[in-house]
């Protein structure tokens, strides 16, 4: 079997979740004890993921955040403020517990797995890293393909297949660590979209008002000479992609498989969502906008997908932070439905 | 000594945060292992919580919510869709951990105080319901005043005292219970903000349009009746406010009085709020606004306090329920502050 079918056997177990408990799950939202309506998304949140975990009874136990790492060929046009050594240093620092995404999932009660697909360094065997690298990087893709197709196959196949290997997923999110990692982001923005390269390029890690014009620059000519097709997702992402851009795409797809509600983070992970989308379009009710990036195109790429992100921290530092955050206001979605008393339950009489 | 001796000589205890410790703090953040500003709103509120807590290292072990409740004379005009029947039927679920507030403090690991100021019914001992009866519920404050000048002192007394009771307080909330009590707060909110009687009223916990009106009517009448003193905020709580609502007053002086970052929940936390600051306008800088209401005038009152909310998740519920959940975010300004490294730390080489 090729690896292209093993991925098209994956997604063919990716159903519709279930819109009669979805429903249930509003009835029961509508008599617990407290004014209708009145925990706003928590209560639409509640039924989305007992639809998703075709259950009554929400899980939230066991959260799930993998960090997919890679590195990118288009660092050397200078499209990020930071060299591309400092993927493989934060993922050292990750690997340590010391980093924002491992402080913030600790915070969270979520469980982090760090994957390498990508990174172009000689990591040394790590207890909390998953060394499944594909290529040391990406190529140049302003000169030609970031990867080879099967490159993108494999990359989607190996974060499917971490979500698939954990023995049990309740909600799961994908970080990334990849310096220049926005620029991909970018390009995969523009082809679904129809943003603009002047509307999809920020600032990433902090670049300054002239820099952004010379990304922008690249962006365009990255999307010229490789012409991604976009009937074709695995062509958008082994042209103008990233190794854990697809890992990220994949990390969801086996979140889906998983009954699972699936995470999104900042704007690499709402790219990768785009891909996912594409792939396989009964995904998109399982995902979840964790919080809004500052990053500036993220926005668009939520409307684009239909999502209203639940968290406006001002955020955009990436790695998987906003959507660690919102693990715990998913599990306040699920505690309120599971812990609370129906108003009869309670005794409460409800006058009007 | 009388009572408004003791609430001075506590006041007096609400020094001004140290802003030397703000400015190191901020200073902690910039060489942080992540792009310089990038946690947003996370980094902002760790900076306010080192002046706060007069401290390098963030405490965030000890949460407290204390749920203040009472109820109010003014439900005999029909202000709320609930009975105020409601208001004990509702302490006894949190008693049973069954309520939204017990539920979400729970999972934000926040430990819950009931706080019984003004509740009209004999509840029987119960192991986490502070007793302290100061009446059976405020009088009609469209008839005159909802209490007397020493009840209202009593009232904050009393939230204070609760706050300063406990071992140990990093971060601390107000929640309520009482049915009708966003009457009282709508004027509060007129008296120290500027709205207009039809600005400051909102739906409560669900009211239609017809009863809103009949509900501005009813604030108009309590105001051109008691003509509460701005300039007084004894006076103000004692005329149109409400026992819960002192009671949180006293709450947040208790807070920062223990070094504490105070976090305000929804409408009623608001006006209690613009009490507190007018007792004490130290008090300003250690509020933190967790979440913005749909209840109307909730915004607006925040403006005026110069609070810009956490969360918005289409909350309107109210007991404690959206700082509760902002709990959490201000766990993750602690844990973030404390916990990642520097840039150097982590050995990672920052280029531009």
């Amino acid at each position: 079997m090729t690896s292209l079918n093993t991925l098209q056997e994956h997604l063919k177990q990716i159903t519709p979740p279930n819109t009669a408990l979805q429903e249930q799950a509003a009835e029961r939202e509508y008599y617990l004890a407290k004014p209708r309506g009145s925990l706003g998304r928590l209560e639409t949140l509640a039924c989305q993921l007992a639809s998703i975990q075709n259950n009554s009874r929400l899980r939230h136990k066991h959260k799930l955040m993998v960090v997919c790492a890679g590195d990118h060929g288009v660092t050397e046009e200078g499209v990020s403020p930071y060299a591309k050594e400092v993927t493989y240093q934060q993922i050292l620092n990750f690997q340590k517990g010391f980093g924002a995404i491992t402080v913030l999932s600790r915070t969270a009660d979520v469980k982090v797995q760090l994957l390498d697909v990508g990174v172009d360094y000689d990591f040394p065997a790590l207890p909390h890293l998953i060394a499944k690298k594909i290529a040391k990087g990406t190529k140049n893709l302003s000169k030609g393909p970031a990867m080879t197709r099967e490159e993108a196959i494999q990359s989607i196949l190996t974060g499917l297949e971490v979500v698939l290997a954990e023995p049990y997923v309740d909600l799961v999110a994908a970080g990334e660590m990849g310096i220049g990692n926005t620029t991909p982001s970018s390009c995969i923005s523009i082809v679904y979209t129809g943003l603009s390269p002047e509307e999809s390029t920020g600032r990433g890690s902090g670049l300054s008002g002239e820099l952004v014009r010379h990304k922008v620059e690249i962006i365009k000519r990255a999307l010229e000479i490789n012409k991604p097709d976009p009937s074709d997702p695995i062509d958008v992402l082994a042209k103008v992609g990233g190794l854990e851009i697809g890992a990220m795409c994949g990390v969801y797809l086996g979140g889906a498989i998983r009954k699972a509600g699936v995470i999104i983070d900042g704007f690499i992970g709402a790219a990768a969502a785009l891909l996912a989308a594409k792939l396989c379009p009964n995904i998109k009710s399982y995902l979840i906008a964790g919080h809004k990036s500052k990053e500036k195109a993220h926005s668009a790429v939520l409307d684009f997908l239909g999502l209203k992100p639940l968290l406006d921290l001002d955020m955009w530092l990436g790695e998987g932070s906003g959507a660690a955050i919102a693990m715990f206001i998913a599990e306040c979605a699920c505690t309120h439905f599971n812990e609370m008393r129906t108003m009869d339950e309670a005794a409460i009489k409800d006058i009007i």
